[in-house]
């Protein structure tokens, strides 16, 4: 009944290449069925000013869509003088979301910024770039316990994202873009691994849904952020 | 025990003064507390070219906060030459939220734009907002309607928003600033008048949650979206 | 004669309400006919780069307008990424017109900045601006003075606006709107309450005028800013 | 006692030479002393938005300074991003003096932009351009009554442009720049060549000024108007 | 005596992947050693309005860098607000480069968009991008052609770039980043698959060089891009 | 054959007034042909951070073209809010070209700032830019020099550009417009007094060129450079 075929509690098949580029402390491309992100992690010596001398760490997000990785080719944003508002909502979730999982007195004064550029798109971008951030941060976090710069580890239970929607009546797991495109209520869920809610965020745009349906689309998410959190560790071992 | 000395579940002293300028097709100003936020709709001719001989109409909303709303002054986004990643991120909710309560067909091919200022701010300004911006949309269809322009009621139900959160351990209804700045975890709830859900957004810095509490923060939510509903309907009345 | 009915000589009703915000160290919003202006002052820390070390303090002001302050939706300048040349103009006069009332050797090396948002324009809001400006300034100096941070009044004399033009032929004090796009000559004076000049400007499209012209809209400006001084008076007593 | 020794109503020495660059339809290099403004008038086939239609001409301005045309370095506005506010209000006031002075009728439904470049600096560059670009202008409809595309010619009288402002306690005639550096008051006339006002302004930063002044300042500005009208019709003879 | 240890005329090892994403007309991921560049080709229906209605082609070039292609991360151009000077300056290249190679009648009046996004950087990217977005542009025509909408094929002869340079005194092929930071002169040639010349840019900083030093550099070129031609055969076979 | 009547390797008549402006530290107008470019060299206390404490100097260049130096008036990039690309190309190869040509060690940890700023334009005008550019910068250095500031002297040899193409067939020598706007091949070249190559840059737009006609070009070009040369050193005697 999906367009893919998919059960509707299945997620897209996904895999996760660590070291995609040489350059960052930690890097992957991941992939979410056919939308492909490219996560890196770049340790930073500048720290915003508000927690200068404070000891804490800091994690941000910066997220890009290459032109053409949509159907259609987007005007460059760097060309057009400013970010969309929806790349700069996407970026501020994945930051928070990331911030959310670190503890930012063991990381120390330092800064972790996390670029997730979107190579290919269908559907469920957000979602594939904080999942794949945080391997890229992971990485990053490993390399400076083993130099010793870190003592204690900051980064205690994975994060994942998953979108879940209502498509034609029901509820189903990671939207692809066609089911995007047509599903009147969506939903996006950031969650650890041991299962305790980051952030979630759920919208009708032309459709209302009650609290049956959020808690349909809570276990839903459940499963899904579950099943990431071992690709993550998998990936990083 | 809150610093406002309300109960855990008593929202704020609200206020809504329609009418509160001339020119605009519908307008308020909307006191929670001592956040105040001027809402004005305006009929405009130009309909988004993505719609443009569908027949359907279109509710879009913009948010801007006066530099000296806040404790200390901000720099006015005019100036600064591009309106901040949270003003962005908030319109664009703004916007959302007032559409899914909209019958665009029966609104008919016609745009109503929501303005949405902060003169003065204590926590919660977007769900003023929201609540304020209903208003304001309800009587410019008033309006229309009147006019003969709009032959169906595309309003079904009142939407309006509230901010809920965990502070000092414990679930709380209509955050203001002392609480949200110090909350771990903090959520905006848009519902309807019959209590449907239009959006949720929780979301923890820092912090993670459980789904027993989210649940906690959706029955505060309840009560008071629908104290709200009603604070609307008089307003209107 | 006038569309409103008023005499040649005679302004709209005028009113000043002082405290308009809590944040700010001093607010009003006055009211001159239907034209409504939210002013408030904000002491700040930085000074201006060039005279960083003089002693001396600065006054400046910024100026904007809601997007439907106006009888037709304007563009919000923060969406479309600058300040209009109109905006910047205005907002350099009231900057401008302020100082010159102000002793900056007694103010002290300290920044006040005024903003001043149109609510609500029907013609003459940079008067407003200006006369509204200096009351929200009086009312922040005088915290100043209180605390003893400041210790000879650095605001000897009120600063307040009106504008005069030559309207069906007959010079007129204080023109609304209707008046404002059918003038032919329009002008603006800018006077202390002793009756000395802060600046004049007078403007002429499509027309010209004679000195004699000029000299009459002189004696109604005097009359207009003498009335308006004891207002201001009022509003800070 | 002027630090050029001229008399307090003597100008500096004004020269204008047409025709400096090829490709304009008018053009001239002002020098005002050492103030050296290039001028040049464009005939364009777009009219505004808000005449198209009404048969009525329009005619505009743009003011700029070479970085180096002053003492030290300013940076480029083009690099900068955005015309600083000084900028805008002299274009503006070009723009409007120029229009004051043109039968919109007679010119047709056609528009000329005139360009003021500041190649040297040393005071008074707005008025140098206003008296400098009307040359510009004459020169471009001189060009279109020739081809008979215009008929009735739109330029009745020439106008002009001198600062005058109290220095040294003495009000007197065309300021330089060491002489606007220091100068308590500080006026533009604008006027036509048979005596009529279409622009004052006049403005005191951190003093203040008497009618009497204002006066005096006027007398010599008449004089000085008068004496640059002969000088722009020497130019276009 | 390379840091690479390469002979002074050997290419790095090169890299073309194509169908490296699934939306564009044409795509292909180019490696040159280190220096990785996603190129695609996008078919728009929009033509620059210079060539509307000449029957004429078009083909055009945008490149971007991901922040942390590079050794240390640079700032995202779409934050910052502006294309950089050194990427304006790339991607005019790389648009003149690739319409050299194109008969523009037999392309017909449609536009091509070529996209080159740097994923890693070890110098010669445009290089890289030039070569790789031929490649892209060739598969975009063949599906043109195959679906008959050209009947002519407007691609000639491949065309593909190459840096050359002095390093420690002798002249090179291919330099990577480590020698393109120190070497004195630097070449990029962009040629024909037939030996003929597209565009020569030669560029000494600090240094100058003699004729025969460039006569010794071309011929490294014309080496290095008759192996990059036949590559392109082969990618695109 | 030529529009001009001039003889294939002939350039046109060039004249170099130095002193053009007042304030700069050097300063000329270079004539080539109607091609007219006010230099001029400000020397500036900031230098670049990435030189800061290294004891070398840096020579910059800034270029610009008034709106109305072309045949149809240009919009103002100060208005249009940035930059074009040509212009970002153009004065980034004249600061190249410039730098190429000075002692940095001898120059010490200073700026100079060379602004080129286009008057009218009728093709070749970054070659005048840097021809002239490089006398504003001797004047600027001279003067140094005089004061004691710089003992040894950082200029060895002029620089200078010209630009040569194919034009109907035919290698020319120092394109004006009409040819330029012709040309299937088009090139700029810089070089020193003694015949030294700093940069060579060659293009051509939907036509090739053979090594051949390259060599012809270069061959032009140095008949062309040392012509420069020599009037560059009588402009400055």
């Amino acid at each position: 009944m999906r367009p893919s075929k998919r059960d509707l509690n299945e997620m897209r098949a996904v895999s996760i290449e660590t070291g995609f580029t040489k350059h960052a402390e930690g890097s992957c491309l991941i992939k979410m069925g056919d939308t492909h992100v490219l996560c890196t992690a770049s340790l930073e010596p500048r720290v915003p000013p508000f927690i200068k001398g404070s000891g804490l760490g800091w994690v941000t997000a910066e997220y890009g869509m290459l032109p053409r990785a949509t159907n259609t080719r987007m005007r460059r944003e760097a060309a057009s003088g400013k970010q969309g508002g929806r790349t700069v909502e996407i970026q501020r979730l994945i930051g928070r979301a990331l911030r959310a999982g670190v503890d930012r007195v063991a990381l120390g004064e330092r800064q972790i910024t996390i670029d997730c550029d979107v190579l290919q798109a269908d559907g469920g971008t957000r979602c594939a770039a904080i999942t794949g951030g945080w391997v890229a941060l992971r990485l990053a976090v490993n390399k400076l316990m083993k130099a010793g710069d870190v003592k204690i580890d900051p980064l205690m239970d994975p994060v994942s994202a998953i979108s879940c929607g209502i498509y034609a009546g029901q509820p189903v797991l990671d939207l692809d873009y066609p089911e995007d495109s047509e599903a009147g209520v969506d939903g996006n869920f950031i969650m650890t691994g041991s299962g305790k809610l980051i952030e979630v965020q759920m919208s009708a745009e032309g459709s209302i849904f009650s609290r049956d349906q959020m808690n349909q689309l809570m276990d839903l998410a459940e499963k899904g952020t579950s099943e990431l959190a071992a690709l993550q560790k998998a990936a990083c071992a």
